[in-house]
């Protein structure tokens, strides 16, 4: 049994329609007229497929396949259909086309499963106007309730709950989302990997085994606004310069490491001005690794040598965390299923970490959860430029057909292990 | 013959009187309110002082008083009253307020000079919101025409040339300047150091001989804007570390020279996000030192080591220059004199170059100028904590008075060696 690529590609290309601008990139923001006309399509699509449909509070779309009636509940398989501004075709789509193409292909081939197999298209996955990215997810799983939602609006002061309404969501349904999350046996989703791993050594998949945790702070570094022309060298307390020594810290340490990403990607100067010396510097220092250990070793080593820079240069050091999120360690059960099943197609694959946090992240905390990654060409993503090979489109998305197959005969066969 | 130091403390405190704010400090940027009073007060001054006054077209304040009659042109002393926002109450009035103070002197004690001494307020020194720094100065000395000054607006879309007139200047009358300059003998500055080299050798004042040259261009690197997790560190081209190396290169090559300053003082990240590697980073690189081969050595140094971070980390590097402000050598026969004079006073000064542009910068370029510096302390300037202690202001008045006397005499007796 095998996924038809020529029609995948046919309903990538197509679907990267909704919201297409002229740079040759998608600009999709749930809750934009794009969304709305690709929800609608993609609703519609599943209907023809013969597939029950559910919007449930947080306006994620599910399309149901019933199996053979012999086990209860069912197996998830999706990703989300939003995208950044001017980003790619694949981060999202790619998951939530593959969920309708093996589908189809399991009808088609008349193969009903012991589970009912179910498609999901998460909302707002990407960061949004209303600042929650994975929404969809995080709603769906409880990390989210009602309350705290009831007056959140966007920068133009629309209200998140009437854009729910318009895509048939609405925040007092989210209530009901409990009982659903009780039958949902397993969740799978494909992404692009978004990175180089995969390409730096020529493997066309990965079955993910973690979610890294991601660890932020607000780093703030004061030295004296002084004259650039009347203040000496050695009498200088130049916040940029001890700046940038700690920047040079981050990227060493990192990168010795191997294990563990360190980014500042925002930052500020104070008063920012060509004639004088910077008295204030303000950024973002980012730590993502596997385990939570790596991180706090991350950090607490980068700041030990930040205070010697600091006492060093005469400058105050302050940090504030503001983001503190845990690594997820996803499903044995499904990450070995799906490496058994790689290995029985002799397909080649990495086992690997994935460094950005999905949707399958907050989908572990109530299901069995796996993910497969594609390779990305470049390691670009969220820019038009975003792009994966169909050749490995079609490895990954066979891997993931007999993985489901595979699955859901394992869990029948093992109910007494499967979650409720 | 001494400077009444009292009265000189008493004139300074109420001066700063006009603009002072909340915080202690002085806002009186030129054309502003308290500027008007200012102006107004000190002409007045001037006047009960039987001075006959003479403003400009740039509205520079001329107030002379005679001299024996022997010896045609006139000494000139002074600076400016304006002042930055929240600035201190000595960059420019302590010139400006010396100035006054000698001449009382000089007619307290009945001293008879054979050339006439003339005090003048420049206009607009400081940066302000017409973009023209050093205007009053510039415009005398023919470095500003009327013509490139007719359109000139501030941000509020007020025409200079309006606020000229308000305070008795106006563009036609620049042509008349011309005449002024031809009798201007001799230009002396005093001037607080804004910085701190005076006061690490613990000495209260010096003789300036060069006015340093500056440098500024804009450098824009660009690296490659991708996703702060998914992105390992060795596939990485980050802007923002590559910047970092950059400008420490500029610290570490300014520092080991010793006679040169260098600083990235305005720097802009893009995209500027917590998960996004810098794309791309555009600061400003300035350079200033006493000799333009400084400048250049520098400039090229730091360059070569710039091509070599860029081409190792292989980001883009494109450098701008949009200032080249030559060094301006001061007059050496006005150094000697007022070196000399030190020297019979028993006073330790140094002999440095001045790292700040100055009125007497543009004066060098029509007459034999030169400047005294006197210490700041802790090097604070342009702010609430500018100050210079007040006997090292008197020391320093005490070299101006007996400076210009000595001046006076040596131009009178020496009058081919001076201009015009």
């Amino acid at each position: 049994m095998k996924i038809n690529l020529n029609r995948l590609m046919i309903d990538i290309e197509s679907y990267a329609e909704y919201g297409k601008n002229d740079l040759g990139g998608v600009t999709r923001p749930s809750f934009s007229p794009p969304d709305h006309q690709v929800r609608t399509r993609f609703i519609e699509e599943l209907k023809e497929m013969g597939l029950s449909i559910t919007i449930d509070g947080a306006a994620n779309i599910w399309g149901r396949l019933k199996g053979n009636g012999n086990k209860k509940g069912a197996i998830v398989i999706g990703s989300h259909l939003d995208s950044v501004p001017n980003g790619g075709k694949y981060d999202g789509p790619l998951g939530v086309l593959m969920a309708k193409e093996i589908v189809k292909t399991l009808i088609e081939q008349n193969s009903k499963l012991d589970h009912d197999i179910e498609i999901v298209s998460f909302t707002a996955e990407e960061s949004n106007d209303f600042n929650l990215s994975t929404f969809g997810s995080r709603a769906f799983v409880g990390r989210l309730n009602a309350e705290m939602l009831e007056d959140v609006r966007d920068s133009k002061g629309s209200q998140l709950n009437e854009e729910l309404r318009k895509v048939g969501g609405a925040l007092h349904d989210f209530g009901k989302m409990e009982s659903l999350r009780a039958e949902k046996l397993a969740f799978i989703e494909l992404h692009i990997e978004q990175g180089q791993r995969l390409e730096g050594q020529n493997i066309p998949m990965a079955v993910i085994n973690r979610v890294v945790g991601t660890y932020r702070s607000i780093v703030n570094v004061v030295g004296d606004p002084n004259h650039s022309g009347t203040t000496m060298m050695q009498d200088r307390k130049d916040a940029l310069t001890a700046a940038a020594e700690m920047i040079i810290e981050v990227e060493r340490y990192c990168k010795e490491k191997g294990d563990v990403v360190g980014t500042v990607g925002k930052l500020t100067v104070k008063p920012n001005a060509a004639n004088i010396i910077p008295g204030q510097v303000e950024f973002i220092f980012e730590v993502r690794a596997e385990t939570e250990e790596k991180i706090q070793n991350t950090v607490s080593s980068i700041r030990e040598v930040w205070l010697d820079i600091s006492k060093r240069r005469q400058v105050n050091l302050s940090q504030k965390v503001f983001l503190d999120q845990r690594p997820v360690a996803l499903d044995q059960d499904l990450i070995r299923i799906l490496q058994n099943t790689a290995a029985e197609m002799r397909e080649p694959f990495l086992t690997l970490p994935s460094m950005a946090v999905h949707d399958a992240a907050h989908m572990a905390s109530i299901t069995k959860s796996v993910m497969v990654f594609v390779k990305s060409i470049n390691g670009k993503s969220h820019c038009p430029e975003e792009y994966s090979r169909p050749e490995d489109i079609e490895i990954a998305g066979n891997l993931m057909l007999q993985g489901i197959v595979n699955i859901d005969r394992i869990l029948a066969g093992k109910e007494t292990k499967v979650p409720n």
